[in-house]
């Protein structure tokens, strides 16, 4: 693919560059010392590479953050956040004061990154790993973009991921797993710089960290680079070959002195996590000739960051050049991609989901699959894959217009095989709601969300239109036994604030959890799908199934003038609560059932309607769930009694496993029995 | 180290040889077919791996699944179960009829191998990366177990432990994770043999996976070998090389043909996850001139086993006379080493427990780090260590005696650091617990729990006496901000069925705490402990802590008699409680506060002390947790009120995040004023 040159830059002289390197520097570990916490070893030992990266790479437009062909940078790294932080004070999106605010309540300046608190930060970072694993998600979303959207004659989409690393990163294994993905489909814009410092927090990082990084690297399919971090030469070298390795992601090892002008404390484990402390800081910058006094910027550093704004912001105007061409010969793919960039989504996109007939049964994964399917068609932006499991997930998006899956090198597709790496895939996942152009989605079976949760909640926090995809969702799994049945994780994920965990109970109320997938904009989530058949229900019989937008509702308004009991079940439990009000209708009792396909959106309702649907007098309160009843306790009240899983589940056909775990009309109509009710 | 060479056995014939791996390879495809549900893909295509090692290397007991120093065996790739169920079944711990019952309900050959139901497996696998993550920690273990109880002429622990991995484990990044640390500490004995068959569930493997494995493996300093993994001499030679490489572990790469002998489907994805069905499996059969009837086992396969059984006998009778010389050499050292491998506590052990005066302010991750460090110095078992955050996480035990720590190829210490690496040090502290002869640890930050989250689950699955020490276990971390703030962790742990959750509120109750994780033998346990400072309360004004053994107690027994108002709160969380009380009842209320440090511990207590301590009549009940409401519905009955968080926390001053989030004395008196109690 062609490439459009950057815009001529003089680099900055080398006593300019050191000036920059070192206002980083110091405005960093004044910002840890004003603070009285924080990190100020990385920022220090990382000044340069911030220093290179603006002043000769990085393409961004100053007044707006949201650019769609801005590059990105990705602290991974995030206790250095105010190496961040400065970066963003030069670049004009933070003040002064902002940095003198550092760690205080309600700043712009948080401890560690958070995206959406602090303009130009395009990912909250901190928990180790995540903001590689997302910047992988990233330069895949700016290439499944490229290729969908770019011309001959216009490269709209071709801007570059970099990403900060330090040893931490490193250890945690998530990094290899987004690092062998990224390698193996060829992500030749991604570019990771690793501040190899050799300290980490319990002392050398020969403590426990002695593999060869770089080696591992090129096993993976990287470009790998050593360089003096100090250098700023050498790091621009460096990028520059990232750069023009285009088939392969690149890892520049830059070596470091961490806390690097400290004269006591620097290459040690003391400079990592605490501040300097007045009197080595005031030494560190007599050391290094700089003036004492506080978050000191020199004259001509500013005037050079007013002259790069300048610059930054001639190319976003070539841009907006560009694409105002690319509009005028291709009018309706250049809307549709900044519909897709925008996150609105196209007209009557409902009216291409399905509607299922009743009496046929069919499990929520295959419905949900379907749907997933006649979604996909109408918007293009729904993109994602699996954890080696789409057989099982039934997650493939096809449409026939083009290869239905990313490639190494060839991102024309939908579907991505993410591999057996669950936890990249979750922050994958969200490094491309992050990215924008996309609604990303991802699937594996629900019990392996305990190997993705901090991406999930890292998309909570975020609030990114991340989906996540849970099949088989219970012990009705049933001959692949306790491991691979969830027990704990619908309750688990209840527990994650923002996230919204639907789990339907038929192909139609699939159809609304995931309308209301697709249309949330503030926060992620999570469908819980069977692995086993469920029966559709008839809807003339039964409450229509989009009430189940509201979370809870009546659903069998058979019984509903006498009722006396009150069954709440969720998923596939809705239907043996079908069959337990039939019984106990039988036995001359009034029975009202409420399905509970969404307790968060249940939550959101009107106090009127939640009311209504839980009133006072219905104090025989029964619950359905194969999980814990951690969570169903308020629903149940003094008098409830629950029907679920106390211990872990079993191998065996999932009938037997069921029977076994009390999921049965005459067990539960036993348990009524022996309540006295 | 000398090692004692194994009793000498004469290889099976390659005829002989070729038939045990047909046995295996044709029960594993018969147990599935019967079954109607499984994977003969991986058992069919490494019979030969499973042959050779059963024949030539694996020193076991076949009457005696516990004995100390045997060999152990994980399949890390836990799907392909009936593998290790034909080999139980030729060691004699399983029946034919065992076999036939594979995946059937409380058969002893569940879906995936799960340690307790099965005599032989030594740990739980499915959850792909686990078992290999688990077998790291058990050849740890055993170094550590060697260099702490061998003497020169005794090499009473010498094994090695071998695992079986597939494509799908060495996609997990936890597999990373403990590969790089087996290879920094030089777990020379930890041999892994990977079965490269290139297919997974979606295909071949290089849909995803394109990395140069072996490659990757050098770079973190194992051994690697390349081999045919059909050919049993090659398989037989890589071995030997494996344990003639002392100082790295080994990774043998053999190459194999997934469902090996089915005509049709072998080398396809195909036959990795369901039955080969009667004509394939009949076909398999006819091609390999193999018997047509079900789980045929030839007598001369029989025969051999036989013989087998008497060489392993004798191999545990020759170590029995070793350690009965051993015993009679070095007495204590015996007697201890039996006792740590039994799990029994050393008398007296309580005693070491520091006592702490009332009125000084200690957090509690301090002391807990004190009482771990007292029962450390007379529980010479309890080890482990810290994913790099040692120094703030407090957890390092310094007994004065030796290194304090592990390292590279010496294993005399009693800290392992285990790098960045949560969800490795997870696993291999169960590995560790598993092997026997520690009562193993780890420690991280509360947060990151989310990293490591499976690791927990399966501890609790096995019952292992696996502790977890979460520190910073709430929004009071402050400044760090919401990334390391935990607010839905005490709930998601609580939600895993087996597991016990302590948070104690003070340095006495940390005591007891510690006391019950230690004593505990069916389950895992979780320590959430404070970063700031807690006063600790005086035992002469409110309840002794030993009470805190019962979950939850009344505390304060201030204005008990005229009690209408209960206060409920677990950790820091209780002071905070104590001081509304005070409030309260300086305006003229009765308030009963009850300190609830393990929810899970109270469950277990008899009814009536229940009761007591939640009588009806309390119905104005608070609850105070820095975390979600979820789980506490159930103690705030009807007309509760709840002071926790409902949404992420903030960067800031600890006590300026903790006014915002509503925890402070003036808002609590006002929430209850509202509420008009």
């Amino acid at each position: 693919m062609p490439e459009s040159p950057p815009l001529a830059l003089q680099p900055p002289s080398a006593e300019l560059s050191a000036k920059i390197a070192n206002t980083i520097r110091f405005l960093s570990a004044d910002g840890v010392q004003k603070a009285n916490s924080g990190h100020p070893g990385l920022p220090m030992g990382s000044a340069e590479i911030a220093t290179v990266l603006m002043t000769r790479f990085l393409r961004i437009d100053p007044k707006d953050d949201k650019w769609l062909n801005r590059d990105r940078f990705v602290l991974s790294a995030g206790h250095a956040s105010m190496l961040l932080y400065s970066m963003l004070y030069l670049q004009g999106f933070l003040t002064l004061e902002d940095l003198k605010n550092f760690r205080q309540l309600d700043s712009r300046t948080p401890g560690h990154p958070e995206h959406g608190d602090t303009p130009g930060v395009e990912a909250t970072t901190g928990p180790l790993g995540a903001g590689f694993a997302m910047a992988a998600g990233m330069a895949l979303a700016e290439r499944m973009l490229a290729e969908a959207y770019n011309t001959p004659k216009f490269d709209i989409v071709d801007h570059y991921t970099y990403v900060l690393m330090g040893d931490g990163c490193h250890m945690e294994g998530v990094t290899n797993e987004a690092a062998s993905l990224a390698g193996h489909l060829k992500l030749g814009r991604l570019i990771a710089i690793y501040d190899d410092n050799g300290i980490s927090i319990e002392g050398n990082t020969d403590l426990a960290f002695t593999e060869n990084v770089g080696m591992r690297y090129e096993a993976l399919g990287w470009q790998v680079q050593d360089i003096d971090g100090h250098d700023c030469e050498a790091i621009a070298r460096a990028i520059e070959n990232a750069q023009a390795e285009t088939s392969r992601p690149s890892l520049i090892v830059a070596h470091t002195t961490i806390g690097k002008g400290a004269p006591h404390k620097q290459g040690t484990h003391g400079v990592h996590g605490e501040p300097l402390g007045a009197e080595e800081l005031a030494a560190a910058k007599a050391g290094m000739g700089w003036p004492a006094e506080d978050f000191h910027v020199p004259q001509d550093v500013l005037d050079y960051f007013d002259v790069r704004r300048g610059e930054w912001m001639a190319i976003r105007n070539e841009w907006n050049d560009l694409f105002a061409a690319y509009e005028k010969k291709h009018r309706s793919t250049a809307r549709e991609l900044l519909r897709v960039a925008s996150g609105e989504l196209p007209k009557q996109w409902k009216k291409a989901c399905p509607e299922y007939a009743p009496g046929k049964a069919i499990a929520t994964r295959v419905s949900g699959g379907e749907i997933m399917n006649k979604l996909g068609g109408v918007i293009p932006e729904l993109a994602g894959g699996s954890a080696d499991l789409a057989p099982s997930t039934k997650t493939e998006i096809k449409t026939g217009q083009y290869p239905d899956f990313v490639a190494p090198g060839a991102f024309l597709g939908r579907n991505i095989h993410f591999g057996v790496r669950e936890h990249a895939m979750g922050w994958m996942t969200d490094g491309m709601a992050l990215h924008g152009g996309f609604i990303p989605f991802c699937a594996t079976f629900m019990v392996f969300h305990d190997y993705m949760r901090p991406s999930v909640r890292l998309a909570a926090l975020m609030r990114l239109r991340s989906i996540f995809v849970y099949t088989h969702d219970s012990i009705y799994v049933g001959e692949d036994g306790p491991t691979h049945e969830p027990i704990e994780h619908l309750a688990s994920l209840r527990a994650i604030p923002r996230v919204q965990v639907w789990r339907p109970c038929d192909a139609n109320e699939a159809i609304y959890a995931w309308q209301s997938a697709i249309e949330r904009k503030d926060g992620p989530t999570c469908l819980a799908m069977t692995r086993q058949n469920l029966m559709t229900l008839d809807r003339e019989k039964y409450a229509p199934a989009r009430d189940a937008l509201k979370g809870m509702y009546v659903i069998d308004p058979e019984g509903e003038k006498t009722a006396e009991i009150l069954i709440v079940a969720t998923g596939s439990e809705v239907h043996l609560a079908l069959a337990v009000a039939d019984a106990l209708r039988g036995q001359g009792r009034g029975v009202r059932v409420v399905s509970a396909p969404c307790l968060e959106a249940f939550k959101l309702q009107a106090e009127g309607y939640r009311k209504k649907v839980f009133p006072k007098r219905l104090k025989k309160r029964l619950v359905i769930e194969a999980g814990v009843e951690q969570g169903w306790e308020g629903t149940l009240g003094e008098s409830g009694l629950f029907v679920g899983m106390d211990d872990f589940g079993y191998s065996g056909p999932a009938a037997k496993v069921a029977g076994k775990c009390g999921f049965a009309v005459p067990a539960i109509l036993e348990k009524i029995a022996q309540a006295a009710w």
